[in-house]
């Protein structure tokens, strides 16, 4: 069964609209004119397919094209590379949709764990998850340590770090994951909770697998990766790998240009919510209305659409706002995203280091009463 | 030495113009609100500086914002996360510049061959290369074997996969690799050349090095590494490493939404000239004017530019436009190009695939005259 990718087409009239699909057909697939695709499976098969054009509004089209799983193979990258690689250097063609099918959601059955399987792991069987992040870059390990005890301390589910810690000479990854996750599974036996601290993914791009299972077996609960920076096809890697079994969590960074144009790029929902559940995410990351950043509702309601829509690929994706929450605004996130959902905090919490558990537990206790209300 | 990051900014005067670079110097570093970064060396090394903010035209702005080397570490991801990556999801924000510093020069040198290192591998002291494209995706090893053939019979400097060639079964990459460079082998013995074989690097997250490794021990004369897909870091991690010896030849695909928005993204020099050479990239590749893709005249010199200045980072980048060359064309492009350059040349050679030769050797033809006139 072929996949299928829907894009929108600024053209000049319909049939402009068509021959621009056609184009497209032809560049995500064989890159030759069509004149010499070679006859029988090349061109029957493998050249992408124009499936409908239609018109949305004046000078802005709709086109269904549809693409053989062989033209994917089974990686993640080579996929996106199908759904919008050359492509997506041409003026006035976004992606709206990405219909995996069945064929290629047997190879990307979507994320390892889920919602539900992320709900097991913090012990949290309804409500709202909280998120503190562990910064600014530049301390050291034990700073980060006494920051994630804290918030296991106030109530937090998930200890993440921010997306800067990478390989600083102030926190290398091993000494700093290490001490993380032995101050958060201390504070766990302490506090009696379960929370998950999950590190970012970084490194020379040749210790990326090393580094997968040193955070494995110091007890982290999962890894940040960055599609921007490391590829979409992280993501999909370590989904797959039940003996890392590791959750994924998936952070913007580098990826912007990708929605802030409405003639090129991605839909909102499908970079930050289609594609990387596809792959694999467990819990997806992205600017919060109302933060630092200029999404709107709109926009970050269809990212958690794309999420959590049950007729999406797989198990479904905990989208996750970051920016724009605090104590004031939690009714307002309650009632936007319900209780499926993972806040990040940031800064807003970092005013005084040493007593973040008040900070944290002042924002459960907002989301709680929130959501009882 | 602190490395430094040109940006174009949209502000409603220069006051807010200087408030929005400082918030770009926050976001990229500590992400925290000024007020609560920590004293000391977070706040006096760690956090971004901006340097100068300068009115541009009405609206538009400039700033210069330096980083410490020691928010990079030493991995090239990082190192983007901090040139640009949340800010890169802020409207109205574009990198029209990167310049490392000493610093940052020694950790990340540039490419390991270089103008000089290609010419002196492909025996060719003076005159623009060529590179034919093996291509459509879907047909067995054997065929694109013989393309190759025929290519090197006709005189190409370089044969280099479509960047759509991965893992699919027609044609699994160590089967195509391992054929295709056998015949490169001997056709190069045959007809007395020194042409080499750039496939393309694909495969899941996991298998990428064995594939380096497996690509080199099979006699391939490279990698192509699309940064849009596997990260800039890959193309890093080949050029750092002796041992494997495989000039990088970056591609375009899925980077498109980084030059398509004026006000967003970055500039076409810096991110197919500036940062591949930084990165390592011996060969980058870009669509070229007159081709598909509605890149300008501009816009293609800014980036040979960036790839060939003298007073860049590191040893000189080839410029590789693809698309837009022609027996026709020839003239132009050499004017446009100077020597220093590799043409590709894809789907307009593959009329007769078993007469690939003479498609080559005209080309070849049409540029060496195009050089003497």
């Amino acid at each position: 069964m072929r996949f299928t990718v829907t894009y929108r087409i600024r053209a000049a009239d319909l049939a402009d609209a068509r021959a621009r699909a056609e184009a497209v057909a032809l560049e995500q697939t064989v890159e030759i004119p069509r004149a010499v695709v070679p006859k029988g499976y090349v061109k029957d098969e493998i050249l992408g397919r124009v499936e409908e054009v239609g018109t949305l509004t004046e000078g802005v089209f709709q086109a269904k094209i549809s693409y053989s799983p062989d033209s994917a193979g089974d990686e993640f990258s080579q996929f996106l590379n199908v759904v919008f690689g050359n492509s997506s250097i041409q003026q006035g063609i976004r992606v709206t949709g990405v219909e995996p099918g069945e064929t290629m959601l047997k190879r990307f059955p979507g994320p390892r764990f889920g919602i539900r399987g992320i709900r097991a792991r913090v012990g949290r069987a309804k409500g709202g998850m909280i998120a503190p992040v562990l910064k600014p870059m530049g301390q050291p390990p034990g700073a980060f340590a006494a920051l994630a005890a804290g918030c296991v301390r106030g109530g937090a589910d998930i200890i993440k770090e921010d997306h800067g810690l990478a390989g600083q000479a102030t926190a290398p990854f091993e000494a700093r994951v290490e001490a993380v996750a032995k101050a958060v599974a201390r504070a766990n036996r302490d506090h009696g909770r379960s929370a998950i601290y999950i590190p970012n993914l970084s490194g020379p791009a040749d210790q990326i697998e090393a580094r997968l299972r040193f955070a494995r077996d110091a007890g982290a609960g999962g890894a940040i990766v960055m599609p921007g920076l490391l590829g979409f096809g992280m993501v999909h890697r370590i989904a797959r790998d039940a003996g890392l079994d590791l959750p994924v969590m998936t952070h913007p960074s580098f990826l912007g240009p990708w929605v802030l144009s409405p003639d090129t790029g991605m839909d909102h929902g499908v970079i930050f919510g289609t594609l990387p559940r596809l792959a694999g995410a467990d819990i997806s990351v992205f600017p919060n209305v109302g933060g630092r950043f200029g999404f709107s509702a709109a926009e970050c309601s269809q990212i958690a659409d794309a999420c959590r829509d049950p007729a999406g690929p797989g198990a479904l994706t905990l989208p996750s706002p970051g920016g724009g929450m605090s104590v004031g605004r939690a009714g307002d996130m309650v009632r936007m995203y319900g209780q499926d959902v993972v806040y990040l905090l940031g800064g807003s919490l970092l005013a005084d280091p040493p007593n973040i558990h008040l900070a944290v537990a002042a924002m459960r206790e907002a989301v709680d009463r929130a959501e009882e209300s």
